[in-house]
């Protein structure tokens, strides 16, 4: 399976110019997208985002990760092999959680360049071929590298910050529920906010956290948009409280 | 096939794990997307657009249907059986209309739980994996249940109010125009409207109702969006007259 | 391959009836969107985004272009050959440019018509169907037509105007960047803008353009949208300067 995870947006052509490639070069594999929402050319948040998501994903999985403000310039490609699945993307810190999860981080920067490489469109013509060679199997073409990429490597486990609004509205943390201490409450948007098991347990129109289906502590509304309710969107700070229980 | 029916959004993360979950579980099977951008947690107009668009599918076609408000709570989740077709989603009436517009509608309480149930995504932890099934040709994992399921039983049979707003800001409503009496004109955003055939007998900026490519009566603006001209939204009132002929 | 270009929208239901028709009719084949976000309605625009991107699919790819304002009138449908790839779609000038570029470009007219072919929705009805059938290798069902097509034989070769806006607020112009004179600028919303080679070498904030990973010359700025810096949208015209260099 090839997941792509992408800033592109909803609808544009540079999704599909990825699917065509990997269809031609990766025949049979499915194509999914996580992704293709993600706030442009911010690649720290989505790195936790990414970090979240791609457990639930299947051993052997190759995501292909674009948010890459840096494309044509002297930022380097990378492949990163951790937990039993594949990362393909630029070094600007968007694999950098993902690696950080796992205790078998192996990176490789990647060496090979396609016979004709845009100067705005790596996702297409480097990265895209790239993960078709690592999802039928072949070897990464590139060198090891040494410990970790250094772009990321200072930054925390996990992130006391807004890192996605969805959809619904609801903003996704960078926090792993699993790490919060008991009874935290999650001040943000000027609201101080308890834990609930999911959004029928809360009243119509209030604001609690929960732990997502992706294991991140999110704040949300029944019934409504947090984003707009607490005035939250990416990269607004959330403090951690030690606190009693939920409203 | 398996179709997918949700208010997940465009581009955002919920669909491509939904497709991950698929694409292992029923490796082959087409995966479409009917639609991602349904108003979120309304249960009652997406159920009349479902039922218009379900019959252009083929037989043997397995709707996976997450609007669904109440997840994570006590609502129930269905498998139905109706015209050919299976679908599975959860019990507020999002299933109703499809079900009310088949002779043969049989119905399933799923009793089957997957090892780890996240309490805010069902659709990919259990909706998924069992259209998976059905799509294989298994049977539903879950129970016979008697008669029709109690939400939406009290619907109409047609409902006379803009169910979905498309693209393009074309209202589509919930009558059947093969319903409608002869020369009927809609009431809409303090507009009456006649019937045309489609937007070419219109002139551009003129509004009028036309009997769309899935059966339904729809307001619709030739170069133009019918949404803004009338002020229509999910949930406009539209009102039935009789009428001479459009304008 | 079959490829969608189309205003449908991202996330509403028009192409996933699309899709649910071509995985019938053409099963197996690959199904990838290289566009759902055209300009509504708007044809000559998206012809000169058609004829950039289609080089980059691989021959024998049949794109399936659907901006049909005059649906269901007296339009006629078309098919093209050109440069090894199949385009299907209305005779409103959509596929015009595609067939200028090419040295071996063959018309025909669509004479087939399905059993039922709604008022407003040929792309499913008519246009994926004849799509399905020229990837499994079939004949086109109609007949030759002798010379171009008529409507977008008097468009000019290149267009100095902007035809598309990407997600990230880059705006594509009707320009292939191979055609302009050395050192050209380009002249859009009020500011004259030097050529650089891609993103990272602008400072931030910068406006320039640069020849896009499609062939085409576009408008942008460095880590911002360059259609609110420089009030840019679909037709606002742009002027070819001869000049220095970019600042």
């Amino acid at each position: 399976m090839i997941v792509l995870f992408t800033d592109f947006g909803p609808g544009g052509p540079y999704t599909g110019q990825m699917k065509a490639v990997l269809a031609r070069a990766a025949p049979g594999v499915p194509v999914v997208e996580l992704a293709d929402d993600l706030p442009a050319c911010e690649p720290e948040p989505a790195a936790y985002l990414l970090a979240a998501c791609a457990p639930a994903f299947p051993p052997g999985a190759v995501f292909v990760c674009v948010v890459d403000p840096g494309v044509g310039g002297d930022r380097a490609p990378l492949a990163l092999s951790a937990g039993g699945r594949w990362y393909v993307g630029p070094d600007n810190g968007l694999l950098a959680i993902a690696a950080r999860r796992a205790d078998d981080a192996a990176w490789h920067l990647i060496t090979w360049r396609p016979p004709a490489l845009s100067a705005s469109f790596h996702g297409r013509d480097l990265f895209a071929p790239v993960a078709a060679r690592l999802a039928r199997g072949e070897a990464v073409p590139g060198t090891p590298l040494d410990g970790a990429a250094a772009v990321g490597a200072d930054w925390p486990a996990d992130r006391a910050a807004i890192v996605y609004v969805d959809p619904y509205g609801n903003a996704m943390t960078g926090l792993r529920a699993s790490q919060l201490p008991e009874g935290a409450m999650l001040a943000a948007g000027g609201q101080r906010l308890g834990r609930l098991r999911t959004f029928s347990d809360a009243a119509p129109g209030a604001a609690f956290w929960y732990e997502n289906a992706n294991g991140l502590a999110e704040v949300a509304v029944n019934r409504g948009r947090a984003d707009r309710a607490l005035g939250l969107r990416v990269g607004t700070p959330v403090r951690i409280e030690a606190g009693g229980r939920a409203g």
